[in-house]
């Protein structure tokens, strides 16, 4: 057996996945990018704001002697400072650099928490539906996912959470602004839920941690707040990158960090900066760390997406395709019409050139996910393709 | 419980070398850094070369758009075909792109490999000593690490893993040009370790993978070579990285290449992609990836690390320190001396503020290692601490 089991099992199960992205590749090749109206991956295409390539540019130039060598693993002590103040601005706490451990990306960070937190057995309890990637995160580390319910508009279902807790709960991992359903949850769902745990804790003596993936947080619309977490329940750590906000996924940078309220803080911070080391992140990319301390205010234009977003909606009500309210991300995360599943549904918009991702890998079957991040154009030139696409499911009703 | 029962453990196990890097920290602080002789880190000091500083100031001002998005998790093809030409002049094998993964540095890669091939229980034989941190990336993913005695110079010793080879050998994981020895296991040694695997797989019916970690590969001295092994065993599996070659460990790039012949090649290719996602590695980072691409043939200037080794060994041989033959890296591996342990040696150093490693990480307790990657002026003005160190062992023989 030349791969592990657990490897194998994976390959074949992800395999739809991967052949619809191929599948998109060769319809590309076939008809030109332009005419395939490829809905698909959550690449943002919009560029990075001016200034980070003018720090780009000086940092190249300056080239400091040192600067790509090793630094501790937790990342540059001026770097973690400069995030504290934006952790503090954004979660109403008042942690300093010691809270701060720069990551490999969000993906990278929730790996060193989870890695760091979890025992054979333990249960982390994740809304669905959930980014694809959170069960491999979990079984990575030994731990077991425990989907749990959410309402039918997707917020929190806080009873469904609570019936779930148990002795073995580590963790509730939720994602705001949400991947894939475009949901931003209130700060009353987030003080409920940290309620529901503090009354689980001093029930069972076991106060799960609170893990937020917050990658979305500046992608929000119509100036919806995104809540603090850490100033609401002690057992918090949240989990960020500027994959989504600089428009720089393919640098993996992020960062972990820490409730100031934490029971066991320096234990846990000791423990992330052991995971970040033994899992082989070793570190943040050094230049990337520099960076990011240097644009904490800054974002990605996100008028270009509210405007993608609003042309999009606009297609899908004239069609007659329902979705959840999008508040933030750059998903929309749609009904699959009667008379067929997620995976039928996308089977037959590929042959419009249309390419999405069938909900059922995000927990959901009955609905498929479109990600508009992709230039204006091709969005309104969709209207045509989405227009003959549902024809079919017109005239059956 | 608040962290991990296994990562609590291993923060007490590690708290001697933390506590000796903060003392180390403490002790500069307190005599300035010059006045510091710190040998204990390998974070390689000298400048990237100047073509480094070139290609990344041209990338930096080019800025092309979309060139910090995500690519596929392997990595960009054509940076991987170019590392290819690389892997195929080292290892004379012929292989394309697609054997070749881009990795979060060498760390990231054998992470990557040892979750792509190992099941529970699975045995990694790994040559004692080894680097620190081989221990954690095999247990990390269910497997049992395995040590095995090596020669009195540090060889391979080929029957002492012969012994140790059964059904539950997934892989024998070694690293040349060796940290912390300074040894390069000569292309005979090699052969004779693919003698003894492929004897063992013809009777066993499981051929264990050799995975072979050589970020050191171009920090050999006085033309050494250091043997290609892609094309001396089928089932073979390289990783390495530009931490050491072009000194930037903190930008975190590497790759994992993969021989023509192993046996379920594709198979294992696919794994390789799928543990560098859901590891949350995701790719490694964009930026460096185009900059190493650029840089196949170029490497720092190791006359530097030639000299300080030459500085090192005259005060070590004059102060009757032995050490190991080193033929690479920038590590010196020394005998303690009679009368102490490596534990109370390095104490002992640390009253001359001379700092360097026990070797009981490296699994030799015995033995001590110095790393050389710091200004021959240090090295050189080290020479009386040394003396007034060992005076205590030249009286007591």
């Amino acid at each position: 057996m030349p791969i592990a089991y657990a490897i194998k099992e994976a390959l074949s199960s992800s395999s739809m996945i991967r052949r619809m992205f191929e599948e998109g590749n060769q319809l590309k090749a076939q008809y030109g990018a332009d005419n395939v109206f490829d809905f698909s991956i959550g690449n943002p295409d919009i560029d990075p704001p001016p200034a980070f390539h003018q720090i780009f540019v000086k940092l190249a130039q300056d080239d400091l002697k040192g600067s790509h060598g090793y630094m501790a693993n937790a990342g540059y002590r001026d770097v973690r400072a400069a995030l504290a103040q934006k952790v503090n601005t954004e979660h109403g706490v008042t942690v300093d650099y010691t809270h701060i451990i720069m990551a490999v990306g969000a993906s990278g960070g929730l790996n060193v928490v989870l890695k760091s937190i979890l025992n054979p057995g333990d249960e982390v309890l994740v809304p669905c539906p959930y980014f694809v990637e959170y069960r491999s995160y979990i079984n990575n580390h030994g731990g077991v996912f425990v989907p749990v319910e959410t309402l039918t508009d997707f917020n929190l279902d806080i009873s469904a959470i609570a019936e779930k807790l148990s002795s073995k709960t580590a963790a509730v991992l939720i994602n705001s602004p949400h991947n894939p359903t475009g949901r931003v949850y209130p700060a009353h769902t987030i003080n409920a839920l940290a309620e529901a745990l503090n009354m689980h804790g001093n029930t069972c003596g076991r106060f799960p941690y609170l893990i937020v993936d917050e990658p979305y947080r500046e992608l929000v619309y119509g100036g919806i707040p995104v809540a603090p977490i850490l100033s609401a329940y002690n057992e918090s750590i949240v989990v960020n990158s500027y994959s989504k906000s600089l428009s720089i996924p393919g640098e993996r940078i992020g960062y972990v960090a820490v409730s100031p309220h934490a029971s066991d803080k320096q234990l846990l911070l000791d423990a992330l900066i052991h995971a970040t080391r033994v899992l082989g992140f070793t570190n943040a990319p050094a230049l990337m760390q520099r960076i990011v301390a240097q644009l904490t205010t800054v974002k990605v234009d996100i008028s270009v997406y509210e405007r993608r977003l609003a042309v999009f909606r606009s297609i899908l009500d004239q069609v007659g395709i329902r979705y959840a309210n999008p508040e933030g991300t750059f998903y929309l995360f749609c009904h699959v019409p009667e008379g067929c599943n997620d995976i039928q549904f996308i089977e037959h918009l590929k042959n419009y050139l249309i390419l999405g991702v069938p909900g059922s890998g995000f927990g959901k079957a009955n609905w498929v996910r479109f990600a508009y991040c992709v230039n204006e154009s091709i969005i309104a030139a969709s209207a045509q393709a989405f227009k003959k696409a549902m024809q079919r499911f017109l005239k059956s009703t």
